[in-house]
């Protein structure tokens, strides 16, 4: 569970509340149901317009990864390649079969089924590294699903606001509710603003952290299963996977293998 | 047909719709000549301003193309050219000359056209990759259009404001009509700021993910039809050609081609 | 003759006039002269900064090239230089010297006089590129020209509107002038506005669309004569320019070489 | 110590407190304590939702490295790493073990410790490298999160106005109260673009420089470790090294290696 | 002495005077001492915080480059390198010493004492490239810091409006006095919008295109010394340096050379 998104949504919705009633207003003021609809309704329309309907289905799969993030620890991923390494240097690749099986990581499970499968090395490494690509593209949709959101909230909180100005100009009979029609206005820009700036767009950065953190897991992966393939020693592949680790992880991994 | 575009633009009229009439206003009220005059005469003119008439008489073109889309299934196209590579082994390129004629994408029929006519492999390729860099030529310009209208149409909206407000401001002899003076004014800007958030600029989104899918069919087909010129085994080729397609795609095909 | 750029702007200006019009304005108003020194004066100083005073003078000249662009049917270019071809190859290089003085494109001229005079293929294609480069450059300074006008007009007009304002609430001393003193503050805002989108922007996009076409018919013509030069066969150099054509040019073209 | 960032700092702080002596107002009308709330809390939020808890934990180490950068003279670290070769050539690289210790730069003392060990080139290499890209990537995490703080300042600024125009406009009892509330609302937006142009934004620019600084330093420092490795001549090491540096360092270090 | 630079900014300055009186206003409206403060101390600071003392140092010497820049004819630049070949030719590289004193450009005079040195081509090429390499990232900090100036205007602009506003809101007593206030807090955004759009933004253009001229003129050099070093025949030379010119300076050196 990522608990910085958590408390960051968290803290954004408390420190707006503790505003307003350090500023003496009441929270009922901020709701206004024709401002959601038109701030909500309209960033769906713009995200239907612009994504197929396939994508767009899989918003909700890619705010739960947000929160419930997969994060792989790269150090004992390490360790287990250079594990599976010493196992097909002692008993052969086809003895890696089953020791794949348990808990690992999908990507080290197709990669080991791949090579006891006998799939020559350029294929193997295509086919990794084109799920690689697959799983990049999909990435690459879900932020680019938050961003349009970020980006279509403010303007659509505009256009809620010139809405209701033009409403409150046109019936304009009585000037003692111009002041309250303006703050009903303004409302809608306030939703979009919030949206935007204090959950999508930095929910956007923090996808692309993840994406970030996952290529590189499965660059590492793809390494060590090609070196496995290629039936190199333990202790250089080890060497050669652990300058992906950071300088602090490097030095514990060293004394776990040595 | 792309249901998603379609659902998108509908739910962004009714829920303007419904948001005006939660707000209290009369529809009526946002129907104005002067500022349609302004927002879709200035967006035309730009139009005709930055690309060649030829090009802007694609317009209607390219909006038909993204509301019916020409959507591929790469999976059936791999089964196909693997079947043709099928056909080739066993009787002979020749052979392809009537089986492509049936029903198939058109750049397949020029393919194996081309290659039952014996042009050269380098030429062929060449001849392929001109035509897939002109598609993309054509589908850059299409979505340069939308993307154009998309930018023009809030300023425009911003040059209708003006215009209303200076006018407004001009003859002021009554000052009871302000208020209707602005909100007319301000429909320009809600007219630019709608057209362009809420339809053209996801609609120019939605074309540049429908051409990347188009340039991922065409770049199959050139890749299967050099290898059914090559002689390659058909299982080669299927292998080959599996890695473009989507995880769950690639399994199914397994399954078909065994 | 471009059509289309002077068909925008006549409509962009009709378009404002009819808008004004049916907003029940006189076109009167909207003449200012100070908003025109500020617009206009800003630009020119802005531009004189950015560019030198040689690149400035020859802003008419670019102006003039885009009202009245140079453009090359590129199917009948490719077909000249085939029948060059035949010539070289009929009669040698030399008995193109007086065959490519007949209205030919200049680019044309200078290969084959370069050609003609012995000049080595390295140097020839090295000559060649570089005129194109220098070409391209100047395209760049033409456009940059308009681009940074395209910038500089809103926020000129933006600079007459603070001036007018503080001019306005600075001699406040007649309350029933404030309206008018508005209307006049938010022309030059106007002004900036139709300026940059209704003009200069969208000519700077139509001046690189120009300068890509010009680009396309120069690389034909490269590849032309150095095809020529090393005295390759006329339907090979035919087969090898064709693929620059549009689909449509080339079926032509097939037809007319046949 | 950064004397540049403290005096900045400074002078925008002063420069703002006199110009508000300097229009007659009061330095107690610009505190407001639901404004830093908005500002300052949101921004949090936002950094949380961004980045990881451990990236955003090493905030103050990042505005600490602001202040008191570690600043290396390339010059006398070339002279270093010349004096280096000198020892390496005329003892063995063992004897470099214990010259190493003192004071030596970390990187410089990795380098060396590698060698000694008799690390093979390639990994040295690989090592010296992998170990500045996690710096790299370490110095792109700070300045981004000074602009991500930089670009949610106004943002929230925005928002927290919002929140007080909407708050006053609520309950316009008293019209008398109009202007007090106005000011109030325009605190936060004032605080929000004071902390992104007079401090975040800026801030980010000198990460970035402090950055690049660094890189060349450690790029020296690898250059000359695998250039001391390879045995090659202490004055050849010189010349090498000294088109790192700025001219006139290079012509004082001349003098000092004649 | 660059002109253009000059005139800009004269006509800029005139243009708003006569702009200030066709409207009506009076130049000395225009001048607060409080709006300078804010505008010019922010930028300042600013700037202190994105670079380091050293590089805000040489902000002078910038602009006075920017005003009187150096710039070198590169045709006689050319016949300048050839007559130096055809000496160095004659009477060997050593004869060169004496004649690249008298008058040259830095670059030619080091480039000429390196050849003569008898330095190495490659160490020679490495040296002269890393001097052009400084000097682009000396012309970057400088266009740099403008443009971190022409960014930050406007923003300390809108910051001391927003000190005005939230000032003359706060001791609202007397109604009469809002106007006056308005004009001054405007004056602050009139000032950052004048030094941006008119000068300082400008001024970064200009000096990146000084900067791209002296990068050519250098290249060129390099060239030269490096074929003259060679020992290359001059013609051979003039033919290999002319594709840098304009196509003008190429028929008037092909006469100078003839």
């Amino acid at each position: 569970m990522d608990l910085a998104t958590l408390l960051g949504l968290t803290l954004a919705l408390t420190m707006i509340g503790v505003s307003v009633v350090l500023s003496g207003g009441s929270p009922n003021a901020f709701y206004d149901s024709a401002a959601i609809t038109t701030v909500c309704g309209g960033m769906l329309a713009a995200l239907l317009i612009c994504f197929p309907i396939s994508t767009v289905a899989r918003l909700p799969a890619v705010l739960y990864r947000l929160l419930f993030p997969q994060v792989t620890d790269t150090s004992s991923l390490v360790q287990r390649l250079v594990r599976l390494a010493e196992i097909a240097r002692r008993d052969g690749l086809l003895a890696l079969e089953h020791r794949a099986e348990e808990g690992e990581h999908p990507f080290v499970r197709l990669g080991v089924e791949l090579a006891v499968d006998g799939t020559r090395p350029e294929m193997l490494e295509e086919v990794l590294r084109s799920e690689i690509d697959s799983m990049a593209r999909r990435h690459r949709e879900g932020k680019g699903m938050l961003d349009q959101l970020g980006r279509s909230a403010p303007a659509f909180g505009l256009i809620g606001t010139l809405l209701g100005l033009i409403v409150m100009l046109g019936n304009i009979s009585d000037p003692s509710s111009i002041a309250g029609g303006m703050a009903v206005a303004l409302i809608t820009t306030l939703y979009g603003a919030v949206l935007s700036t204090a959950s999508l767009l930095p929910m956007a950065e923090k996808l692309a952290f993840y994406s970030r953190q996952e290529m590189l897991t499965r660059e590492i992966i793809v390494r060590g299963i090609l070196a496995i393939q290629a039936g190199e020693h333990p202790r250089l592949i080890a060497q050669r996977l652990k300058v992906y680790l950071p300088p602090a992880a490097r030095a514990q991994l060293e004394r776990g293998t040595a």
